[in-house]
């Protein structure tokens, strides 16, 4: 697979190796998207579920017509990310083609069928638009190739903050494995080779180096970005994800999140990874669901003060929370994690 | 930290990057071990929680004694691995000082103050026997280094097969963290900074290299070693071994395999990973456990076609057991990972 190859051709102002804007909902909105995209990355904004995609999409094109990127067939030099099995095609398509993003990614589809609809549908309002699928199996992995030929899988870790699937294995190998079941798939049966891009519990130098060696040609970050200046997210929420340590021990998968916000539309397979806090210390204690859901909403009057140990409202993170240790600019993210993972390979290749 | 030359020091016939072969209880025995020393790894005897540790000591002495490996101070070449909280220190130590194995894993104790105990047990009984301790959070290994200041920390992410902590990191977040928190550590408050292993679904050369970009220094292979033709095995695990793909799909990490066994020591907070068959499913459904360690125990007289989905017989094995696609000798493992790892990372920084 010529993974960076085709990268370069599909995204001609990154620069590699690629790291991905995730594209959490409510938090990764045009400002962040562009921010990276600027410093060489790729910027996702976290369209979700919701139907205001032509609000941040304007947002996005404003400001990069302050400053131009050059793009693909002047796409518009960001993507956006689809939470499917809540997103309204006949909603989404037409922004698709009004703004024409450079990639479109998609998570969490009713089914297959949905997933060859929406990518049907986004070719033909806008052929330049890559195909991203996010992905946690190999089985799903395989699925996805047969069925819609993405431009790029993106492959996720059980390390991974927010939604994901409940069970599943860590980057170190399901990205291997789903790279050798595609590649021998490929082979077998023809058609397109996608690019992989790993995601999951990396958030700084030594992860993206580490998803390079494993087969990635790019690494996606998430919970880092919750520590950017650009990020739409709560101070009470940024303070928590600075002070979240050992995020193996401190965050924890759970469907406890949806269940206090009403958010029914998950399968039984997905569920989200966050910081422990009496929400869901308190469920697995037995508190009555109602009862929870009550103490959720009044503690969204209480601010910021609602995150923390003691608090209650939804920290999703990932296993690498500990691992953000201040608020920096996305661009110095991005930076810092692209030229840190050359380093990193060049320092283990030169003892080596 | 110089985790390689240190290595080098303490075990003289090594070749790096260093693979180690992990103490699988009853699988892992001199065999393997002396195989995995010879061909330049480190070779662990699963000691676990058994007596007859003098009986796999003398026959790795007795393997060794063929063609001499030269190790430091006329150490045995190989480890041993102890389940702590249910081996007896008073049977063990003298196994130790009679062999003096180059190194001695410890996992799992009661307490620091066991772990404490059997640390300086062993430095009195063999003070060139090198020390292990195997942790699978942060938290625990700031615990070990300060109490201990262990030779080596075994950092074992959520992947793993067997026992570790039943919540975890994967080692993408938990190797990188870890290593910065030790290091933090002996910068404040002095003391010998430990060379810090990788484990945890590292299953071939992909895996390898990318530990070595989270900051390991060596790597532990397991599950990838149940497909040794030295492992001591049974065909039908080792077949199921060679059957089983994605991993974090078909394995789990559960308690449910413990209590049909009767294995009633291991603390709460840990679990064993294995993949997944009837004894699980039927427990997961409600079975009665009784009833469900009835099934068990006839299982046990079908010898190897008690392994399976429609099986019943305990099958650890980590989520990378999707890679292990045949048996090989160990030494042709070792070679393969080491050199393998190597190239990874060359053709890598050739790239970027």
């Amino acid at each position: 697979m010529n993974g960076v190859q085709n990268l370069k051709k599909a995204y001609p102002w990154i620069q590699t190796p690629l790291v991905v804007g995730a594209p959490m909902r409510l938090i990764s909105l045009a400002d962040l998207a562009v921010s990276i995209s600027r410093a060489g990355g790729l910027g996702f904004i976290g369209g979700g579920t919701e139907s205001d995609l032509d609000v941040h999409l304007s947002r996005a094109k404003a400001l990069l017509a302050e400053s131009p990127i050059a793009s693909r067939s002047n796409t518009l030099p960001v993507g956006v990310g689809f939470i499917n099995w809540g997103s309204d095609l006949s909603i989404s398509m037409p922004v698709i083609q009004k703004y024409r993003p450079a990639a479109a990614w998609f998570f969490a589809p009713k089914s297959i069928a949905s997933l060859v609809q929406w990518t049907i549908s986004t070719r033909n309002a806008s052929p330049d638009t890559e195909i991203w699928v996010q992905v946690g199996s190999v089985s799903d992995a395989l699925a996805v190739v047969k069925s819609v030929q993405p431009d790029v899988l993106v492959v996720q870790g059980s390390d991974a903050g927010g939604h994901g699937l409940a069970q599943g294995a860590g980057v170190i190998s399901l990205v291997p494995e789903v790279s050798d079941a595609v590649d021998a798939l490929v082979t077998k049966e023809g058609g397109y080779s996608p690019v992989i891009i790993a995601a999951g519990g990396i958030i700084e130098c030594r992860g993206a180096a580490a998803a390079l060696a494993l087969g990635a040609s790019g690494v996606v970050i998430g919970t880092r970005l919750l520590a950017s200046k650009e990020a739409k997210i709560a101070k009470g929420y940024q303070d928590e994800v600075l002070r979240a340590k050992d995020g193996g021990q401190t965050t924890v998968r759970s469907k406890v999140y949806d269940n206090l916000r009403g958010t029914t539309g998950w399968s039984d397979s997905y569920n989200a990874r966050g910081i422990i806090n009496n929400s869901y210390t308190d469920a697995m204690a037995g508190l009555d669901e109602d009862e929870n859901k009550k103490l959720y909403n009044e503690e969204l009057n209480k601010g910021d003060d609602g995150w923390g140990v003691e608090g209650r409202l939804t920290t999703y993170a990932g296993t690498g929370v500990g691992l953000v240790k201040g608020v920096m600019s996305a661009e110095d993210i991005v930076k810092e994690v692209r030229q840190g993972a050359k380093d990193v390979l060049a320092g283990l290749t030169a003892k080596l």
